[in-house]
């Protein structure tokens, strides 16, 4: 073993499984270490601190494993400046470009740290070299000329601690997919997570699917919004149609959804609906013009709690709030996501891959679906504090409701 | 088209979707028919008549076609007595013997029309000749010299109708399956429907597997059994286990549920539970004696509400209370379904399956399952008064409970 | 009943199941009949005819049920001519507009029954008063001024029939969902099916997600379109993604299809694809500049089997070829299936719902997923014509592919 | 910190996860640890070692630290011997007994380490004074008397590592859950895994549910057994009887599992064949009277390969050769289950479960269903060398078979 290099390991190591996967890697790739030092933290909130020294059989091999080392956060201890190269052409990113992660990243430039701005998974970073800033952006933004990141050096990654222990508001969010875990006991500390995030100043959005509308939730959604437990929607045109009609005709689909009715003609009710609509100019306009008299979306424009409504190919209409070009949705949700300190996800696989694919892995979330698949996916791709919960959104979002608002159990 | 027979169809034979399948079997078969008078009942319950004389080329083929035709409920109109053969030897049947549907069945002997007794799917018909009685065996019931129901004649068939509108108490049970239903009202009905058994002097039986102690559902489970909604169980050993593993140690297979911690040697509490009982002798004894307390075993046993447990190769232990004999399990819960007039099965599929295969198609079923795979199977095999639900066991138990008990709703 | 009138139902009116439904709705509406004429088909391939005289309380409830019996196939004796009344602006439908189902329907105008051309569900139908054709138009089509039918009459409903057999390459084809049917039985029906369809000069359209090249079976869909089996592609941003990144480098998302290992650095790949794809200018010029030298998306370009890319909000990219507008896409995807004489929805919802609703309940559908909800979801709401079958996308295209392209049985 | 004692971690620590354990139970636990020694292997097949002096602030907690190490790989450097104590009675364990792993564990008796024998999770653990022999016992088995481990020292566990790379037959065996995995080269590498049990002198085992009949998979399931790819069989009772229905009437659940018809009276094929069999006294003899000439049990018995029939109380009939009480059944499985060195789970829960019950974590175990929930059950509770596929078994079984049959890829 000819090359090597010095690496440290920092902060709740242990707990993150930082070790772990350091260790992984230095084995699977066929390069060797000697402990250098190993503080390790006597109490759950204490830090620890590693110093390796890594060794390869060539440099090349060295470079690669310091490469995986960085991407789970063992930083080398003396670093070079990040390496910037121009972006050849728009939406071109030069060969070698460091595709980030979604853990808090900091890039060495003119020998100081900087914090990349916006992180989120699979972007370049781009270096703003008038005024030293670094901000992430995804392909399509990318224009010719930007500085990007390439290469190995000058990057130090984050990866935050899952807490092992379950105090705290958020100390639940450890615990993974509770599908055989007590479902009022684990409403009761989603909620109050909730309520920790507002007492904090932060804010919440709720990323919504149809379902949620025609399990009949939609009433006690609504009471959430107006509440000020949840601060910002994001849903599709399905969902906003769905809790329109429900205003407008007193059915979802085409099906009361209390006394379960299908009224005759139904069917219509959702064409109906979006017709009057595109009529009023829009939902905001409706709701002021009293066409719109209640539900989420009602809530919504008379709270100011910001929607972004974004199509599908599998829309009818669709209305006119709803931003029908996939990238200007996109950068609409991204902004959301970006405001957003807890993200409910909320029956809708879709939206929720869509709005997680933006969010950095410090944001809380919150997956709840009936399809475990869809929650182990979501919470898979996910922040690192994010939980899941195999249940009805039909009976989560009235418990959540009185939890929150009535505070009397079940 | 040579042979001929005249049949009748009578009762809700459009709602009951028995006009179409005789058509359709009619058709299928090769079969020709003329309607020979055709009286439609003018309201919902109202009964309809219709008489046909169905046609083939042969006798043989009339006899296949009159044979499906009887299993649907048209008769002949002009029935001979339904032949006996003797069961050659134990559990064996004669060639051609009859194997019952789920639906009430009466049968012709000595020129009268006797009911069956115990009408269960796939079974053997047996006439006493002695006092005139006929009534269902399973297989293995079967004994030599046996006088079995073989062939075509003499048996009549009476499918239930389906309600077709949602008035009444039971009027939702057409419903099928609710996965995009509103879960609140779902629930309130299935409510109402149990208070019209209890109402009508009906016995309720709930079939329970072990997620519903895992999600938290058991004390709202116990109450119904406390509060009389619930008459008896049908479960497990490993669901009787859970239950007394939180009375005894408070943790649900290891698991705190109420505080989601998990004790340290809290995996050893299963075994030290069973271990428990078995030094008591017994559910019963160890409740008599006071080392059991509380949860739905204990209910059962304090409130007289009859339980099976029925053994399988999953089982640790077992408990003494548990019966490893797979057909003596089956005769047990054999007699607890013939006793039921309505069946609540609660997230588990093998007991379900177990019970489902006892009950006559008069039985009203509700089936809840968070898996939509579990609800389709058990409601395309049970009853045709069977409605579905997907949804989370541990909410749907306590706001059943709230819906039933405390009168108020979400 | 004071209102009545006579209505004719015509055609395979038992095996569609058009009887059955007619008399539910008028039990259902209070409505009573009278069976005028019963004539039924002798043969399978027989039609039936029956004549009804409806009877109701007041006028109005008999145009109600006059209306429902409509949609399913029953169509009055004395029609009048369709009713039209002008949009009253530009993406709003009439008051009482008539909203199609996906069946072939017949508009009566000035006196003479036209067909409606590209039938799809839920679709205005409008008049062009000037050369006497009907078509459908979704509602963001609307133009003010469009001659839209609405109101009851002047509108025939054609059901097809459910095949009851299984004769035919077809007739399989009535079989719902096959989750406990032989697989490698189905498969070969289903290719036969593809021949017969191929052999009747009809166009096969794949819609196709990405579980197809992450489950290894790229090469044999890329055959399948080599050899003329599909006509035309339907896909999302990612799938052509994932199937250009194995040309390039090998991966499907940074893991080897073949060799299963997930090279270093694979996870860049997903975007360096997208980027090079971008550089050349689009997949054809990729194709035509020798970048891209294999896969499904590469056999499209050469045997020019025209493909779809429609955008969603969870994209990377997009590709230049990916139709990032929702409108734009629904419209491009509208003019393939409304060319498709059969559609083969493979493991993608998202895609084959959007495929679906643009389709007539005439064109042939094959639904495969291993997700049954995925597979029941499809069938419900696809055409008359829909067979689906629960298995694994990575074994079923292997298997069709030896299938048609092998002569050889596994 | 007051209490401390010295630990040693031997063996793959890293790559068993055995070090990430270790640290999060000294840091949940408030223990606290020094480094003594730590030589990490330098290649994949190296051990590696470690030594910590483990703290506690009393000695009753440092107990606690010790035993949860202990159950996870970490020994005591100076072992006592393991504390015995004697059952106080038939089928009851003494307090504090010690509850198993499903890892190897040595038991420290008179001042030497013995191997337990036959080991299984939730056992006791009984000690032969006699002889010296150390060997599981499950609750149901435990006799009054017999000498019970328990406490905390004198034992050892031994995780077996993880394999990292995918190198060796058995190499991907650390997969997990293959769902969006190409599935041919998975197969394909189940195949090489079989391969190399079957070279080594290993014994297979196949745990099959009848949906492998009903998929079509019968015949290639046969032919795997007669070309001795498969020793043994572990089912329930309705896959055998779905088996033998198909030779005795070409039926499976009354479908004709090539032509997919449903014969008319097929449903009543069910109860013949369990009324045949019985009549000809059971599989064996009914196989050498000739009246079974085909299919999975006729291969069982032709080839001397042994099967177990379980029972359960969803049966029908049940067979003569169906263990119809759930110890016995369980002690079957249990004896087959100890001298599998490879099981294959083949679409059934409720056997695998009980089959995996009774599996040390050594034994290697290919899960196949096409629900993932099942999948990851199986696969989470199975031992360490489990992999799982999600995926058809109608199309698995054809494609295995060609894989070792036919030398021929598809």
């Amino acid at each position: 073993m000819t090359a090597s290099r010095v690496v440290e390991l920092e902060g709740h190591i242990i707990d993150s499984g930082m070790m772990q996967t350091a260790f992984g890697i230095l084995i699977d790739m066929g390069g060797s270490f000697e402990v250098e030092e190993f503080e390790v933290g006597r109490h759950k909130d204490e830090e620890s601190y590693a110093r390796l020294t890594v060794m390869a059989d060539t440099e090349e091999q060295l470079q690669s494993i310091v490469h995986e080392l960085h991407q789970n956060g063992a930083n080398p201890v003396e670093p070079n400046d990040a390496e910037l190269k121009p972006a050849p052409s728009d939406q071109v990113v030069p060969t070698g470009f460091y595709s980030t992660t979604n853990h808090p990243t900091d890039i060495r430039y003119e020998g100081a740290w900087i914090p990349v701005e916006n992180v989120e998974m699979d972007c370049a970073v781009i270096v703003d070299t008038d005024d030293g800033r670094a901000y992430t952006k995804v392909l399509n933004a990318v224009e010719e000329g930007d500085m990007v990141v390439t290469g190995e050096s000058g990057i130090r990654v984050s990866p935050p601690e899952r807490a092992r222990d379950q105090s705290g508001a958020f100390g639940f969010m450890q615990g993974g997919i509770s599908s055989e875990r007590p479902s009022l006991s684990t409403i009761q500390q989603i909620g109050e997570a909730i309520e920790q995030t507002k007492a904090d100043g932060g804010k919440v959005l709720a990323v919504c699917g149809p379902a949620l509308i025609h399990s009949g939730a939609r009433e006690d959604l609504a009471r959430l919004i107006r509440e000020g437990y949840i601060d910002m929607l994001s849903a599709g045109n399905g969902f906003a149609v769905h809790d329109l009609e429900r205003d407008l005709y007193g059915t979802s689909l085409g099906m009361d959804t209390e006394s379960l009715d299908h009224p005759r003609e139904g069917h219509k009710h959702h064409i109906y609906t979006i017709s009057e609509i595109i009529r009023a100019g829009g939902i905001e306009q409706a709701v002021d013009d009293g066409v719109v008299e209640s539900g989420v979306m009602y809530e919504c424009v008379e709270n100011d709690a910001p929607f972004v409504l974004a199509g599908s190919i599998r829309d009818d209409g669709p209305l006119p709030d709803t931003i029908t070009d996939a990238i200007e949705a996109q950068n609409a949700i991204r902004e959301q996501a970006h405001e957003a300190d807890m993200v409910l996800m909320l029956s809708t696989l879709l939206h929720s891959v869509a709005v997680g694919n933006c969010l950095p892995s410090t944001t809380r979330v919150v997956c709840v679906d009936i399809n475990p698949a869809t929650v182990t996916q979501l919470v898979d791709r996910g922040s690192d504090q994010a939980v899941g919960m195999v249940t009805d959104i039909g009976t989560f979002v009235p418990i959540l409701a009185e939890e929150l608002l009535d505070e009397s159990g079940l």
